[in-house]
């Protein structure tokens, strides 16, 4: 660290975002059609064609997961050997045998479930061990990549990877808590804090980020305003899936709160409310669905709703709507920090004048009784904590303050 | 790094023997009455006085636990919450709810089951998260201590402490493969390699140690003598209850040779044999035991040998006795490395005049057919690389070239 702390008070211009030794992370991309978020990989084996791997964001997932069919693999791909400490880190006792000698197929190698996280279908691979790229500059084919030796990952069936992902789409990316997923195989070997920092951007004009290790130490200060700056804080738990949750304590529509049934401090949907990259809405349980939407609805013009178009319950005439309500999530307990959900980040604009609530029944059965989707993280500063077990969230949009994503990959020093 | 390897070829004097982000690791003592090791953790409330906790190595043990009861925590202490980040990175879904509010004692707090290696008993105690402190230099309180902030380990029930272990002990650190291991929070702290090497002293003069990462890069020549040469690799297995294993393939007494059953692929027991530091002498199976110590028996003078001493099973009159002779352990496949074992090393001075083969009969149900015991790892270098699933060794006793494990401790540099 190169500036005591006795500096902060001096600090009233551009500091330096990250200490010396973390090397940040990857831009992200979102894919239009689908509302998804990823980023490339570098494919080693043949560097000056076409060297990027789309690879999409799986917050909850608990490994990286390629098709490594396609000789992504440089000539160090090894697979550990059944009952290796790779094999048991990555928290696998299962013997593959394999009757080929080619990534993904070996004797006496250790099997692995991956999930295709849109689709939920799973496929058994192999687990593999070799060299892994990230590409820390968007756009182009130069400059610095991340590169983390002895990775651990699955070679998965490509069958996984044919439905549900954004076109091109090579592979899935856990960003989960278990110790083989990308941010914690990061952290390890660079000797980071177990936390990252994520910022999906919403615009071809701003560029999302995820950012390894602790980050704003030093704030940037940009247009003199602070992109770190009203960031709360709610406990993070893991389910017995291993999905993050946090407790949404209640919701409220303007004024009008309605509380969220409480979770018993031992159920296996611990805090009781999901987040994930995979769901680009948010997705509410049948009940709470019902009562979410007729609140919502209460809060509009009554003239100017229509008749709902699938997958949506609701919509409106936009022409006939100035303003969408605000929806808070009330995070935690009764008077918690609140995640301010801006009515316009709730909407989806299905066609020129028909407006429709972005938000999915779930039905009766589901994960969760509230999950959070991707639309609702964009514009974000969003902290995953795993050495403190918080999650830190800004309470609005970044462009409430003028801000976006984009600002910060512009200031991904080190 | 400092040093280009092109410059390897140039080193003939001391070099640098850890790269620079590399703390070492503490100095370990031996208990002459038990025969097992053990190091200083720093006891951090009041500093003046008294600050050295011993607690014993545990080779295979998957977590630090200390008795918390004698304030040995911090004010930052605290316990993770159940269902967070921590308490599964610590493998537990368990909630304790305990209605004090002291260490070891906390309401919503996650559990941890610890075992006394010697005794096996085991106790349920509450997973703990503060700093640890690691004495790296030996026989005093002043100097370097090895700081880790976020540590975890369970406050476990005092009674665990109260048999089997060395006068003083305050606690037993887990060198095992697990996520909370001792190396493995070390390692992922300071961004170091996933592996550990351990030097147990064996006399006074020769001072043990545990040095976490990578070590011999450069490797250290003393006088004229480099001690990491003559090292041998082969592969290092978990069994299913998260033990070390390796492949011992046969034992030659002298010239003679046995094999060892073969064990299934998949078994539990993946390599076969066990390492323990909590067993002092070698543990064998009640078959290879019996057939071990009649070929032991037969490379000796018919009539050196006297009424065996219990524990122990062949006994002679070392007056009787010139040489005992060398068994070689082969390691892994018919003609593997060999881990070679001089009679001396085998053998217990029960009192003048009476030598006993130090090998102790384990029974029908082992855990392991083999357990190589902390008196066969004495005065050599053994490397616990946990990124490769490889265990490295000194084919031979540091001694048989004049060296000890002390001259590694005077070379931990960074």
């Amino acid at each position: 660290m190169s500036l005591l702390p006795i500096q902060l008070k001096h600090l009233a211009g551009i500091s330096q975002l990250l200490p010396k030794n973390n090397p940040g992370g990857p831009p992200l991309q979102r894919d239009e059609a689908s509302g998804l978020h990823w980023f490339n990989l570098y494919k080693s084996s043949t560097p000056a064609q076409n060297s990027m791997l789309p690879i999409l964001v799986d917050l909850n997932g608990n490994h990286l997961w390629l098709n490594c069919e396609q000789q992504h693999l440089t000539k160090l791909y090894q697979a550990p050997f059944c009952h290796s400490t790779q094999c048991i880190r990555a928290n696998t006792h299962q013997c593959l045998s394999c009757p080929a000698d080619r990534p993904g197929c070996h004797r006496n190698a250790c099997g692995l479930l991956s999930t295709n996280p849109i689709t939920q279908q799973t496929g058994l691979g192999e687990l593999g061990q070799d060299f892994l790229g990230v590409y820390l500059a968007q756009g182009s084919q130069l400059g610095p990549i991340l590169v983390i030796p002895n990775f651990l990952f699955s070679c998965a069936p490509s069958f996984l990877l044919q439905k549900g992902l954004p076109k091109g789409t090579q592979g899935v990316a856990g960003f989960g808590h278990g110790p083989i997923s990308l941010p914690n195989q990061v952290a390890s070997h660079y000797g980071l804090e177990h936390q990252f920092t994520m910022c999906l951007g919403r615009h071809s004009t701003s560029q999302g980020s995820v950012i390894f290790g602790d980050t704003a130490i030093y704030m940037p200060r940009i247009h003199k305003q602070d992109i770190f700056h009203e960031v709360a804080v709610t406990p993070l738990t893991i389910t017995a899936q291993g999905e993050y949750n946090v407790r949404v304590n209640s919701i409220k529509v303007n004024q009008h709160t309605f509380s969220l049934p409480t979770q018993p401090e031992d159920s296996g949907a611990a805090g009781g409310t999901m987040i994930s990259t995979a769901a680009p809405h948010m997705v509410l349980q049948h009940s709470i669905f019902e009562a979410f939407t007729k609140m919502f609805a209460q809060q509009m013009p009554k003239q100017a709703q229509v008749k709902p178009v699938a997958p949506f319950g609701l919509c409106f005439n936009s022409n006939m709507v100035s303003k969408f309500p605000n929806v808070d999530l009330v995070m935690d307990r009764p008077n918690g920090p609140v995640w301010r959900i801006s009515g316009e980040e709730l909407v989806a604009h299905v066609r020129p004048g028909l407006t429709c609530l972005a938000v999915v029944n779930g039905g009766m059965q589901t994960r969760a009784p509230v999950t959070i989707g991707a639309r609702q993280l964009e514009e974000r500063v969003v902290v995953f904590d795993l050495a403190r077990s918080t999650l830190r969230f800004s309470t609005s949009t970044l462009g409430s303050r003028g801000l976006k994503c984009g600002d910060l990959v512009n200031f991904v020093h080190y």
